[in-house]
């Protein structure tokens, strides 16, 4: 159940009566709402703390829910919207590399239309014998790419002890597929003071997406977009299947924000521009994509990162489709 | 190997001195060229016959590979024509059911946009105890809403012994996606003198399905149609994973007009828009969809089929996303 | 509904009586039953045909339920008895390559204590260009393999048309993979007069098999074997994924033989014998697997054919194992 | 490549001689072996430092492999083997509830002849909302269970600060399937000095599990137990499928210890063992399986805990097939 009260001191003295009964409850401040939250299969009768609203959803995913929040939530990626109605392009290499590779990816990818830069510092690995990620040291180079250019910076955080530093340096921090379900590490987010970029687990299902959504919100952070990047099934011809139906569905049934990586499920850059298109045609509020100045000689994801050219194509289909969707 | 020669006295005559040699040759007209095909691994020496043209291929998918064939190749139903550069729409109910029905629905199609009627008369159902289709007076039924609206007619064969009653009533064959690798169907149908709509079976490869093709091209008929129609993954939240990777893929490897259908993969009306719209940007040449009269009371599919409004929207949201796509 | 009645009499006014209201019904004599059979949701009231039993299951795989027959059901090739309690071993060559392969093959797996030979002759490939099989020429080098051996000879069937022909020469007829949603096949099933062995799709659910073979006995033929055989996964370390649940989940719920394929599975000889093993204490009545005297040199399959050595190593291990699972 | 040397001191000399050469090293003590560890692609000609072995392998799950560590590992969890050649039970509840719960099924499991009990404290729950574990007080009475029974006990980690609580109170430590591509948390275990049981994840190859049991040897933690618990696939009629392929694929490529969960895939106490015998009959060298008191009321995983009655039943038939197997 949530229960939409005036404001903290309300919230705090629901969350008191309710747990007195043996009930769990959060309070929450979220998109302008001050929430108790309680599991939703429990009811509860004659609390003497008023409410605004109690609203009571089907489903476990309730913070997150458009039941109950018809509008769409915009989240702000370093002062920039991304939000229903236009499309967001965040742009940069699998992992930063060297200060020339980051500055002049940045560089490119502004010129050519991007709203923010990607590039990774922490980097999880398959195997323990391929690269790493630069670590803090890329956590400075992409900042001093992000100041120069003046494009908000998107990074990966894989251990929890390691926020601090990410926060400092990153304007959003994104979770990888793989750490989807890291609880732990999805809890801390809550308090991280900086959107979240939820990327879908390979093997998870759309309602674990939305629940490791619904874990960020619950621990106080309401920044969260959602990223669809293809999941793993028994076809092998590209890296792995776009779910396109994950973004009309998060769409229909979220408020967040939907994006989509076209580079992942790609694994090849000759896939990468109808995916991306295929990502926005199907509702999402943006793109996250891999670019290189040289992809061939990347040191992680060689085969699937755009070229500058490519990635000039790619943004002007884009918002050509966009404007098609009647999108800015 | 693909040996193209001067005519088919050649042809007759490459083939016999192949054979001679103990290895399987094939003499097939297709796309204007005349073809003496052999396996891909095949290499011979010091033919006799002059050929015009020999082509090594890695693939077993040969015939149907763009590699050797750039030019896109259009197929016609009934007169029109299917090909790159434009879209095509194929709208109709899952099942003929009724003359008001059909006829309905086919009025109601060519006035919003679509390109030909789709209609099943024989059924493939995962259960015996469901409706299995009017089997032939289901065939009249189409053929008399094509008759009056003058779209050309679109209907599934599951019976090679049907083929006959199929190709009478019809103006193009659909092979289900449980028949993909139906080889004995697929034979049959290279020699129907009537193009195939080959459905991607939802636990089938790409490659299977580019050979699936290559089993009718080799057989005589070079009017194929590729459908994807989504594949099984372990999400079930939508009814299948729509693969639009598998679109990009199979319009940059072979030559064949590609489609598909949103209906199965969303298999709940509120997704089959953006599902179409995606396919479309994926850089499908054009669409088979369910539309039906009054949806809640089809005989089968009734959840996924598209009322007439939602067709209308998703025609007119189509030709958008074409245009902006540089198509017509 | 499964109405159980005295005889075909009564059988027979019975189904007259249900069709006379506008609802479908089935007569069919099975594992000694005399059945009316109408879709599972139908509830008639009032019938005037006396009836012993009127059985309403919740599902549509209604006459393979081990709901109302918790007998096992067993079933005869060439007089030989599949059933639960023992174990019942077929094993041969995945294609019929020539007379010296197919008797060696025969004579050896009979005397290492094979209950029946396994030979293709229609095989159903992938690719256009491989070995289709010796067709009737391997039909009667496997009839021949089976008279002087006093095995019962399984095979499959493609095409239905083949019916007559694969009846003639063969005990039990296998139906491949590719076609458990073969409906028109299914149907004909039901009049061959010969035990059926039907395999799994590797796309397809458990539910889905289940109902394949519910078509079979729905037109008329109670022979049939459920051969479980590997479903397409995301992992493809091994060819398939051996789903030992689907055994474990059809042996409770029908009472159908249920046995498994450990050779498709594996794709290579090194798993075979760990999957075989696996099959059997899953629940499995038996096994099916390919053995060829000089496995690297077969014309398909080459890489997952056991040697002579493995499988009466196979053989060994298998009895030992169903000793100790209480089973002859 | 895997460089075995004398000692540690040649160890670090070696080390720092490739590091030298810009090349990463790793030093590790493993399984009675010296090893200094380099990326598999890695050729070094001419070192100095004298090595007792030099090993390429083509694969980067190198310390693992089979390949060059023929002997299997055994690995000892509170003093008990598990190894190769006999079979090693865990089991008690999913998550420790009550005192009286856990000391119930304690006494319980020992008696009917578990080596080894497990009990979760951390829960990785897929929503928010459901139970997440005890957390101390349940590592608490835990060990308060293994105390009177003298049963090693078994505990998940899922937050690496946890790590100093759980190897106080547990014998081995389980990295659940959500966790296994959590490298923060791997690398951090391999400092644990505790055994690791390596749940697969139920989207993860066998070749990335490999990888990370590879993570937590080359961090210098060499007590690893493989764990497969099956994976996602499109069946849903039972929770997961279970992988036995890939049983039968470890036991063969790495020297490891490999056992199976029959709880997680079975999803219902009903298939539990049958599958129990399908993991051991595939290779495995034990299992880790779910005995609750009672239940239906259990807080979380009701459906698939076994009853004491069905763990017994069990017992009895896994020492059955394990002497058909030849393993005690």
């Amino acid at each position: 159940m949530l229960y939409i009260v005036e404001g903290p001191q309300q919230g705090k003295s629901l969350k008191e009566e309710i747990e007195a009964r043996g009930v769990p409850a959060w309070y929450v401040e979220l998109w302008g709402n001050y929430i108790v939250v309680t599991p939703p299969n429990v009811r509860l009768q004659g609390l003497n703390t008023p409410v605004k609203a109690a609203i009571e959803l089907k489903t476990d995913s309730q913070l997150v829910s458009r039941e109950w929040k018809r509008d769409p939530t915009p989240v702000y990626i370093g002062g920039r919207e991304v939000r229903e109605g236009k499309i967001f392009i965040i742009a940069g290499p699998c992992s930063v590399e060297t200060e020339d590779q980051i500055m002049k990816t940045a560089r490119f990818v502004k010129e050519a239309g991007a709203d923010a830069l990607r590039g990774g510092a922490f980097k999880p690995r398959t195997s323990p014998y391929t690269f790493q990620g630069l670590g803090e040291e890329g956590l400075k180079l992409l900042a001093k790419a992000r100041e120069e250019t003046g494009l908000p910076a998107v990074t990966e955080l894989m251990d929890p002890e390691d926020m601090p530093l990410v926060v400092r340096y990153a304007d959003a921090i994104q979770v990888g597929a793989r750490n989807m379900q890291n609880f732990t590490l999805l809890k801390k987010l809550g308090r991280a003071g900086k959107p979240v970029l939820l990327k879908r687990g390979f093997g998870n299902t759309i309602e674990e997406w939305l629940l490791a959504a619904e874990y960020v919100a619950l621990h106080g952070n309401g920044g969260i977009i959602l990223v669809e990047r293809g999941i793993r099934t028994f076809d092998k011809t590209l890296r792995f299947t776009l779910d396109v139906g994950a973004i009309a569905y998060a769409k229909q049934h979220t408020h967040l924000p939907v994006i989509g990586d076209p580079s992942h499920p790609a694994g090849d850059r000759r896939y990468v521009i109808p995916l991306a298109l295929a990502i926005l045609a199907a509702g999402a509020d943006g793109l996250i994509v891999e670019v290189h100045p040289d992809p061939d000689k990347a040191w992680s994801d060689a085969k699937q990162q755009l070229t500058f050219d490519q990635f000039r194509e790619l943004v002007q289909k884009a918002r050509e489709v966009a404007r098609a969707l009647g999108k800015s």
